[in-house]
């Protein structure tokens, strides 16, 4: 029985009923020609039958219950398949919007700690044809960028090709082990960095004050506080949508900029009319948490502290699109400029004190009494390059779905895939409403954006 | 703020990811004459702009957390009613199996403790072109037998009336106040007993022990151990089938027996069956625990002490159904006499102390270490006696689903609706494989007693 790492741990720890720890997404799929009406459950009965398992997927905590102090994995030798692989249907008039009201339904609910820690949700019945597949993995066993990694690894780029794997299988061997596992999420490096601080290595905590004083490293800066920065409840809101890649590289061309930059300033666009709409705006500018891929050009090999947390000034108050822009991109820079400076612990331990302050945020009055570290995760997740195909049926759209925290009461995290930018919306129910605005609002800005830069 | 009664607030204490402590059920509605496409649609609009709210639906925990203390009710000002009344669809081939699996889900996932405590389903998609309802009330607003007698309030016997109340609503008045609640509900009586057993009186038990002596009151029968008595996860399975009442009714007049005692003959048999073909059948006879009304034919007011649990020697060692019949006959009959020489208050503490030892069982060890009081809790509700129909359609089947408890993996609850008795059958999914086949062996054994008695 191997014991849990903290990494894992600590999301069974905290996990409660107002704040379930599962990452999860939604994949769009166009059926292949000459899909009849059985399509969907003669895919689902095949898929049943497989015996293509990652041995992530049969993974269960040993003692279901919360309980201080150390958790085991046990192996699941008698795993219901039919339980974590299901079948469901969208009620008239079967719109993408009642996609997303079952999506947030499904993100809402805690996942069952007696079995392995995930769903997939096959979903017929979307009017124009298409199907769907929600998937709800626990944290403790993925973290969401591993999870789109993961998802990827079951496709193919070969229409033709028919023998992808199931969601929870894999290419090559089964029953991978967790060593191959890719340690790159921001969580699993905050994961670590907040168990060094606290207890596994109280000596680190004296090497990041030490780099600190020595760099001169500028401390988070102060997010205001808003609307998002609240004490959630356990029920989600999920929106999504794409957007072509091509307009945000065409600004991105036109300003000088990353493409992530005008992504970021997408989305500063739209939580500025959000919040105007809301009449939530705070005077000073929104702070966003940016995970960033920090590998140097010259490293020799992968290693797990290549993904850093920026901070990224969102520039909300400024008016102007093009001065946003700008600001996000002088604040991005900065970053990474002093992230650049630092060896890779420090640049682990910087990134660690930037999110550290959402370990404590499970303890009551922490979060009406003390200022957001930042007002959002904004984060941005590389996807396939190409059009991409499971079982000959054509991958449309993959959305990533987000784990709240108290005080972070929305996530953007979006996917490029192909010739897209697919944007997932993760948000605290209450605290967020009419969430969906959010979609029109990004509209909004990137059409803004080409107007500032001279596209349109 | 009201202050929350113990017999409230238990409910919410004891609940857990793998006790959700909410009732619930499946009504199965046959459309109106010339119901068009939208009608479901339509009739969830029209729903939805209804205000007509009973009190209790607007209640929730002023504080969501579960804490050792007092709790208090806060009433909800801002209702989101879309979140609540749902709008669901079954996949292809919608037949009831498919329905099942879904209220199966529905009812294994905890309520949002930062909203009223309940959920309604609209559910379209049935291939025979019905459509079904699900319901999902916390037990510390309503037990199941008040939640029947709530929908029941809902519905009409005129085809005619089109103008039925929400699921949420009541006719008449609307914000009935809670003392207007029938208090009428074994869990209720159970929740108070143990509440004075405990803390609230002891010298209740002092009470106790002595109707004990000087009656000479038989301790509740020692119950076998078997696979339904184990710890349980969180995921259910629930099964629901109709059988006509005229055949149970046919049989007790033949075998000179109470309607009830056949329906405890049919689930006994249908139990022995089981346990049979999971190689589990204990020696000893299986030991139902079985509410009854116990109100005096005399009684000039309605009490809360007119329900009791009695616990029915289920004669599961017999092979012969006419056996079985006659001893389930023979416990109920003592069990009700015993009863009837009881006062009220006496009544009472015998059927808390029946109980009782559930109260106990959210304690590690207990279930894994000690005999259970009983095997299983049969629940016959009354129903409506006539065929009803809500806004024009008729109720064409009402199915009690259950709370499980720890040690207590298996219920069995029906209903008396019109021509027919519909049963509820709510399992843990891990502890209680093919709950489903249990439908099939009750339908043979209401067959075998029918043989048994000279009808077929």
């Amino acid at each position: 029985m191997p014991m849990m790492p903290v990494t894992d741990s600590m999301f069974l720890m905290v996990e409660t009923r107002e704040h379930p720890m599962h990452v999860g997404g939604l994949q769009l799929f166009r059926k292949p020609d000459g899909a009849g009406e059985d399509y969907l459950r003669e895919l689902r009965r095949s898929l049943l039958e497989s015996d293509n398992m990652r041995s992530v997927f049969r993974r269960r905590p040993s003692r279901p219950v919360n309980t201080v102090g150390n958790l085991h994995w046990s192996t699941e030798t008698d795993l219901e398949l039919d339980y974590h692989f299901r079948h469901s249907a969208l009620p008239q008039p079967g719109r993408i919007r009642e996609l997303l009201e079952l999506a947030s339904r499904w993100h809402s609910t805690l996942l069952d700690r007696h079995r392995p820690l995930w769903e997939f949700h096959l979903i017929e019945g979307l009017r124009d044809g298409r199907f769907a597949m929600y998937s709800k993995i626990h944290h403790s066993l993925m973290d969401g960028i591993s999870a789109v990694r993961h998802m990827q690894g079951t496709l193919s780029d070969d229409p033709a090709d028919l023998d992808c794997p199931p969601p929870w299988g894999s290419r090559g061997e089964t029953g991978r082990s967790r060593s191959n596992r890719a340690p790159s999420s921001l969580f699993d490096a905050a994961g670590k960095t907040f168990g060094q601080l606290t207890g596994i290595a109280p000596a680190a905590a004296k090497v990041a004050r030490e780099a600190f004083r020595e760099h001169r490293l500028t401390l988070p800066m102060q997010a205001p506080r808003t609307m998002l920065n609240v004490p959630i409840g356990g029920a989600r809101r999920f929106a999504a949508q794409s957007w072509p890649l091509e307009r945000v590289r065409a600004i991105a061309t036109a300003a000088g900029t990353s493409r992530n930059d005008v992504v970021l300033a997408m989305c500063a666009g739209a939580l500025r009319d959000y919040l105007i709409e809301q009449s939530a705006l705070p005077d000073a500018p929104l702070v966003a948490m940016v995970p960033v891929s920090l590998r140097r050009r010259d490293a020799q090999e992968a290693t797990g502290n290549n993904l850093g947390a920026l901070l990224c000034n969102l520039a909300t108050d400024l008016p102007d699109p093009a001065d946003r822009l700008a600001g996000i991109s002088a604040s991005m820079s900065n970053g990474k400029k002093l992230f650049s400076q630092l060896s890779p612990l420090q640049t682990l331990l910087l990134s660690g004190i930037n999110v550290a302050a959402l370990g404590v945020s499970p303890i009551p009055g922490v979060v009406s009494n003390t200022r957001p570290p930042f007002n959002l995760v904004i984060s941005n997740v590389p996807g396939p390059r190409t059009q991409m195909y499971w079982n000959g049926a054509a991958l449309d759209g993959i959305y990533p779905a987000s784990v709240l925290l108290d005080g972070q009461a929305l996530n953007i995290t979006l996917t490029s895939n192909g010739d897209n930018l697919d944007f997932g919306i993760t948000g605290c129910r209450r605290s967020v409403p009419h969430l969906q605005r959010i979609l029109t609002h990004l509209d909004t800005a990137l059409a803004e954006l080409e107007g500032a830069t001279g596209l349109r």
